[in-house]
């Protein structure tokens, strides 16, 4: 740290730890009881106890990571990975913890697919017995394990993988072979450089009995799992007849190796192939396979639930940062104001709240949902655990709709906070850069979001058909009681959407009622090809997880009751706020199905105007309920405290390695850093 | 470069070399007339010419610069923009083609603000004198220069910087000082590291006459500009008071050292004050100040405008990659297609086609509107040199608003193509990671996209007041002429928008005048407070630029001629769809403005798809019309030949660094690299 005079400098005053506290004083939301509330008092103790061991690793700090290369931001997360899980021997870490842990360091990790899907295939897919043999060796990491199965021409449509796994009867092994480039497989995490074992997924190939055997016949019999060992577990050279690596640098995600990899003719054995329900009699070469397994369609589901509480933290996140600096941030007067008052703090102009508030708003919607989630999830595998498979199709639907809307609602919100900061969210001390570039990916895996909707929309699309024609089962599910009781449109005296909040999210579920019975007919009746139904099915699956958020977020309100009316009154004041910007933003759904008039939606901005207005004090303590510690943020500009241009200021000033050369600017000496004769040094570089 | 089996392995059939032809051969747009037409002969020619010559450098290949650690992306590109100034040397390039080769290399320069605000700023604000001394130096590179304006504290309000520069008559010298640390300056480009001079903005401050001496009492005069030499011409340290650095990672621009600069009473001389318009006579301390020079305004607004033409080729390079990615790529089968064929195209998606071809059709608009702003420029440039300034404020507001609605458009239109091509759209092999970051602070930059528009607003409220109250003089402006057109809701049959493309836009024009009504009355005769107003004049702004967009795409298709008609009738399609695309999406200003009826905004959705329908099989070539070379795209996805796969596979398996290490993966053993015994020597990189 270098000492000059900048020293001894303040900001200008009043200082945003005086701001930050005059805004802290402005309300009197519970913050710690709201915080139990939401969180949960054990969470919040978890979070406590493990942030003082993580900051005192000099190896887990952040501060000056966006510095490095990417093959040392790899070294870096493999580092890290090690370390956290020698801590979690040392402090007989739970799971929890050590997901807790994770979640903190904020650095994806090397070994995440084999605490991940390596793990879980291996319990659903693996035999008892291939199970006692595995799972012991992952527990210790003794293996490091990672998944293969997107391939580089092949993603979505898993069907069509091309790596094929041929059995041969006479050497009773597998011949796992790529015949294209396309074959590669492509993405693995943890695949790259860090793992011995891999989940292959191959086309199953076994010779027709009856063929000839000159060329062989085979029967195709589709995607299926193998576990095979990659690299040599002395050397870590990948074994012959495989060709593996990371893909290079991304959009994120720089401490994972994401892989290639290439089979050429390569041999496993018979016991490679999982076979927990497909099996494979090595003696008489004759496949059986029992009917789809319903757990397998759950641990999807479950997945996907995951990703909406994830959501939740990840835009709290950004929306924490955005409140916190545009409070402290001020920049011009209001025009309106000729008063001798300091400048206006920016989240006062109605341009930067209708940014931000409104995603303030959704960082609820999404936690009451994502508890709704939980809650459902849980019961549903009491009920698989019984055999009863009844809510499968409801909830998985219901997971993919909302895990589209949700990533879409986060991915977006950062960028928007992001833009609403000005220049300085721009720069590497939002704290926003690196959780932007991992976060985009979500969008797109797990399935893709413009894709996935498509189910929910074919989903409520069977309701409307069951409904419509009076025939088929009737079934007790959300989705069903909604479209029968929309199977008209609502004619009365329409939703009283301003007044009464029940009648808000009636119109919510309205509008997604009869745009399904639109979608139905247009499709069915009308005989539309799918082609031109995907937007307008991708529309439903939004309008109807859209009324599940609305709905559950109403509900959930209602039924608290050891607030005060200050909170209380401040929560339905944020899902009115979430409501409404959402039905403006989709105006012309509510009006084409006759949910509201244009009367009602004229209304609707001046509603939004003055709940803005009444949020606005409460911002800082209901982005502080959501207990974002420091060091998860790393950002200057949401400190806790407020010292946004010190913290700045210390990095650029004291952190910052760039600041350690010295250059030569003369253009006309190649020399780079200034008296090393370095010439054209950085040519080795590329 | 590795050989090993992979080798001799190809891309499932078709291969994307063999698709893209296909693509290219089912339309007969002449790609290179349009190419002409649109580009220029010249700078086509030009581009050509200086291609082999940059690709001939080492040093400027892209293909592994994602790897690099930021400050070696800095000396990177420091040593680019070196080589660029040596090669104009030796080549005697023009200006053209010196910023020809900066566009296609693509790496921002380190002495970017040299070129640019340093010099810009010395022509127009330094006297004769101060020119003579000055620009020759800065024309051999031997002062090197940067603009030293923002602050931590201030950015878009300039008056409100805290940086001082006090006159003392005795020395007659200024002082030079940063008060707090919020006076630092901020975002400086090319200051961090390289320049050896900085035109520093600071308030003027000059005793005041008449009082006490003891302290002495200032007369505050606002911010002025003094050009101040930073660092030493030998040493290239910073001199004595004044600290300044490079502030650290940002989003993008990792080869730019945008600095902070902070002063101790650091003693400057008379001269370094800019004095073109500006004044202070040393003998008597007397300040003086003629009235704002117009040409300041215009240049301004020259530097909008141009932002205009590069949004048209940024979002170009995104859509480029996206037609020809989505073209090669396929996945599943058409639901309705029961056929043996491949599978599907994903560009052949309804879904798909949603998202990339009206951003296809956004780039035509865009290049359209920006022919027609340069031209406008030049013959207001004229205009003004015979001191005829009434067209600025019409210019001013023209080229504020477009600012702000076509950096919105570029900067999410890239992250729409990049959604839309999945799983590879994440990767680094796309080429759009570097261009996303860089261009994300356009939405902020010369002019925040929220806030300039208040100026769009409120010089079309100041039309509606004169228009509505009958007074002030009448100008020819485009605004009055169209605010004098519908004064009145246009009543009759309404517009008729689905079958006369004059009429469309009409009906663009009929929003925006009518939203112009609607803010005057509400701001002025509903006496609203500003702050209220400040969202809808946002949109009032877009709508306006919206208008503006699809006149001048309307009326150059119009002015067309040396095209077949099926070039024009494509332009045609395009041109509808940017509209019809964009009246969706804002439905509901359409209906409230009563521009069109929901009955017409329900025909537009099958329009949409007809006219998506019709320009699916010219994607291809209205991509390459462009003329984007594989260079400038550096993006396998978006090869001119279609090799997306071989591509992609080359610079994961010969070029990515990481591949060249191998880990110890064993989380007990501190050891990253295997063998190394390196320990946790990634910790020292911290």
């Amino acid at each position: 740290m270098q000492t000059d005079f900048t020293s001894e400098l303040k900001p200008a005053s009043p200082g945003g730890s005086v701001l930050i506290e005059q805004e802290r004083a402005r309300s009197s939301i519970p913050v710690d009881a709201l915080s139990e509330f939401i969180l949960g008092k054990q969470w919040l103790q978890m979070q406590r106890s493990l942030l003082p061991l993580l900051m005192d690793q000099k190896l887990l700090s952040k501060r000056t990571q966006m510095n490095l290369s990417r093959p040392d931001r790899y070294l870096l997360g493999l580092a890290r990975a090690k370390l956290l899980r020698r801590m979690a021997d040392q402090y007989h870490w739970s799971d929890e913890e050590y997901e807790m842990a994770k979640y903190l360091v904020d650095d994806v990790s090397p070994y995440t697919l084999h605490t991940t899907m390596f793990r879980q295939t291996l319990r659903e897919q693996a035999s008892d017995e291939q199970q006692q043999y595995w799972l012991p060796k992952h527990g210790r990491w003794e293996v490091i394990g990672a998944y293969a199965q997107t391939e580089m021409g092949h993603g979505s449509n898993v069907r069509g993988i091309e790596t094929e796994a041929r059995w041969d009867p006479a050497t009773k092994s597998f011949n796992l072979h790529s015949p294209t480039l396309t074959a590669s497989k492509w993405w693995n995490g943890s695949l790259g450089r860090t793992a011995t074992h891999a989940i292959v997924v191959a086309q199953l190939l076994i010779p027709k009995k009856t063929a000839a055997k000159d060329p062989v016949e085979y029967d195709r019999l589709g995607p299926h799992h193998f576990v095979v060992q990659v690299r040599d577990k002395v050397t870590h050279q990948p074994l012959d007849g495989i060709v593996v690596g990371d893909i290079g640098p991304k959009y994120g995600y720089a401490p994972m190796d994401n892989a290639f990899m290439l089979f050429k003719h390569h041999r496993i054995p018979h016991d490679a192939m999982l076979s927990r329900y497909a099996k494979l009699d090595p003696e008489t070469s004759v496949y059986t396979k029992p009917e789809a397994p319903n757990i397998v369609y759950g641990s999807l589901t479950e997945a996907r639930s995951r990703i909406v509480n994830h959501a939740r933290l990840v835009l709290a996140r950004a929306v924490t940062v955005a409140v916190r600096y545009t409070t402290i941030r001020r920049q011009f007067k209001d025009k309106d104001d000729h008063s001798e008052a300091p400048e206006t703090s920016v989240i006062d102009y109605s341009t930067v709240q209708i940014r931000i508030l409104p995603l303030l708003a959704t960082v609820f919607a999404l936690h009451f949902t994502g508890q709704v989630m939980k809650e459902t999830f849980l019961s549903n595998r009491e009920r698989i655990a019984q055999n009863d498979f009844s809510g499968m199709a409801e909830l998985h639907s219901l997971s993919s709709g909302l895990k589209s809307l949700c990533t879409d609602l986060a991915a977006n919100g950062i960028e928007t906070c992001r833009r609403a900061m000005g220049g300085h969210g721009y720069g590497g001390y939002s704290g926003l850069v690196q959780l932007n570039a991992d976060y985009l990916s979500k969008p797109t895996v797990e399935g893709d979001n413009w894709m996935i909707t498509q189910q929910v929309a074919r989903y409520l699309m069977k309701v409307a058909k069951r409904i419509t024609e009076k025939r088929g089962t009737k079934q007790e599910t959300r989705a069903e009681k909604l479209l029968e009781k929309y199977q008209l449109p609502h004619n009365g005296t329409g939703f009283n959407i301003l007044e009464d909040h029940s009648a808000l999210a009636d119109a919510f579920e309205h509008r997604a009622a009869r745009m399904a019975f639109q979608v139905y007919a247009e499709r069915v009746k009308q005989g539309r090809s799918e082609n031109e139904m995907l937007i307008k099915m991708h529309q439903l699956s939004h309008a109807y997880s859209y009324s599940i958020l609305v709905r559950n977020f109403h509900n959930q309100i209602t039924n608290l009751q050891d607030f005060g009316q200050e909170t209380i009154n401040v929560l339905w004041d944020l899902y009115t706020l979430f409501a409404l910007f959402t039905m403006q933003n989709n105006a012309l759904e509510f009006i084409q199905t006759e949910t509201v008039s244009l009367d009602q939606l004229s209304a609707v901005r001046d509603r939004i105007f003055e709940l803005m207005r009444r949020i606005r004090p409460h911002a800082v303590r209901l982005v502080d309920v959501w207990a974002l510690p420091d060091y998860l943020l790393d950002s200057s500009l949401g400190r806790y405290d407020g010292r946004v241009y010190e913290d700045m200021f210390h990095r650029a000033h004291d952190l910052n390695p760039l600041n350690r050369i010295t250059v030569n600017p003369d253009y006309k000496n190649p020399e780079l850093v200034l008296g090393s004769g370095d010439g054209n040094a950085i040519l080795a570089k590329l």
